[in-house]
């Protein structure tokens, strides 16, 4: 899988002229998009199936700056998946240097677009079931490593 | 009707120190927004009521900076209204010394929600053309003083 | 104290239709500049002081959405404060229905601005250290009623 | 060139489910901010030289709506420049289709960075005012053609 690159904008930045701490938030978010569309099941096809991920908790720990003029890469894992819930991770690292600027976790719930109740994935979505549970093993498997 | 008063947020600074000027967009927003409630129709209502009111294009003319730590108000006009389309005006200014920091103008088509397709609102929507036509002479009758 | 008072403007919602998570971020920081405002000490005053307050971590958990039309109440408290560090609590409600829609926790270290390095209220800014200490034995006498 | 390339992202739309309109304006910087990189002589190196470049005015006309999943190239080019002042002009086109989506202006100023006051490139910079230049002849040769 290609890694999700980031070049920060100028309008991203605050007066203490770093990156502002929210965008972050954002960049997972963008990561997550990415990541999807690596598994060819963009998130825009998922909301066209009737399925929405709305994010239940959202956690970042902020490790260094991050200024105008870099570029960022964010690696999104599946660090948890049940079917029903998800947790993503995610390490946001200057593409230089290689140094972690960010990292942070996700939760999520899938949801029926038109009731916003809870979704099963396993019985209504086989296949997007099986391709976040295998997301979900290789994670797994590289911590093993 | 009261004024729409905006206090400056530090996430719409940038690392130059002064207010990102794409924020300035988002104010005449706020604006609009803020004078469609004075005048007992808010918008949130109005897209109830199947209509929206995209933006088709928009100008921002900064005349000085604003500051995190500073307050503005921004007035909303309406500069020109066929019950098709609408111009806005705006006017930012410092709430405590008065003086300008941006004009602008926004113009907007009236359209159906569902089919996207432009929308009459002399013949559609009476109580909402006649609210919109009087806050149009009002602008202009100001202007004659 | 006057409560942080945020009317949500149409620029935070996403196609979700709702307000987008990465805005509660954005409103944390609103709350915590309000709360600064109210003790007679704003932000604005610190930064120009040589003292800087930069994230180093956040947290929300979204208990409920927010959308266009409503208006929320954003309490922040200090629930922890060291002169060298401090967590700040914040609870996000509708205005009207009270009902809570997000919490969420910040941790900041309070810097030098010009150096970048951890700096020791009770030492150097005596008057602000104070200020930050009632509120938070304020916050913790209202915990044990 | 490369042309500055941008997926939207899912924070960037509203309720209407489109792009929001004050992101074309970001967008617009993204690719002023891409266009002198490519020249090899980026935004963040000239404010390090002690060169900013605030803008003046900005105009965006809205042409189609833009949606999450789709990517969008912005073109940005220099139509007017004095050496004092310029005028970019940018044209943003779906990727897929090459349908134009908004079309816009941005007006700057080359100003001292500390003193905030204007700033002739030609007598200061030559090397960039060279650069801006052959940028802008190159625009209207191109519409000679």
């Amino acid at each position: 899988m290609t890694p999700c690159v980031h070049k920060v904008q100028y309008y991203e930045t605050d007066q203490m002229q770093i990156v502002h701490h929210s965008n972050y938030i954002r960049w997972f978010e963008e990561a997550r998009s990415h990541l999807m569309d690596e598994i060819g099941y963009g998130y825009h096809r998922m909301e066209t199936d009737g399925i929405i991920i709305p994010v239940l908790s959202v956690h970042a720990d902020y490790k260094g700056m991050v200024r105008y003029g870099e570029t960022v890469e964010i690696e999104a894992n599946i660090k948890a998946f049940t079917g029903v819930k998800m947790v993503i991770s995610y390490v946001v690292r200057d593409i230089l240097s290689r140094e972690v600027r960010t990292v942070g976790e996700s939760k999520h719930a899938f949801l029926n677009k038109e009731t916003y109740r809870p979704l099963s994935l396993k019985r209504k979505h086989k296949d997007l079931f099986t391709l976040f549970q295998n997301l979900h093993l290789e994670y797994i498997d590289e911590g093993d490593k």
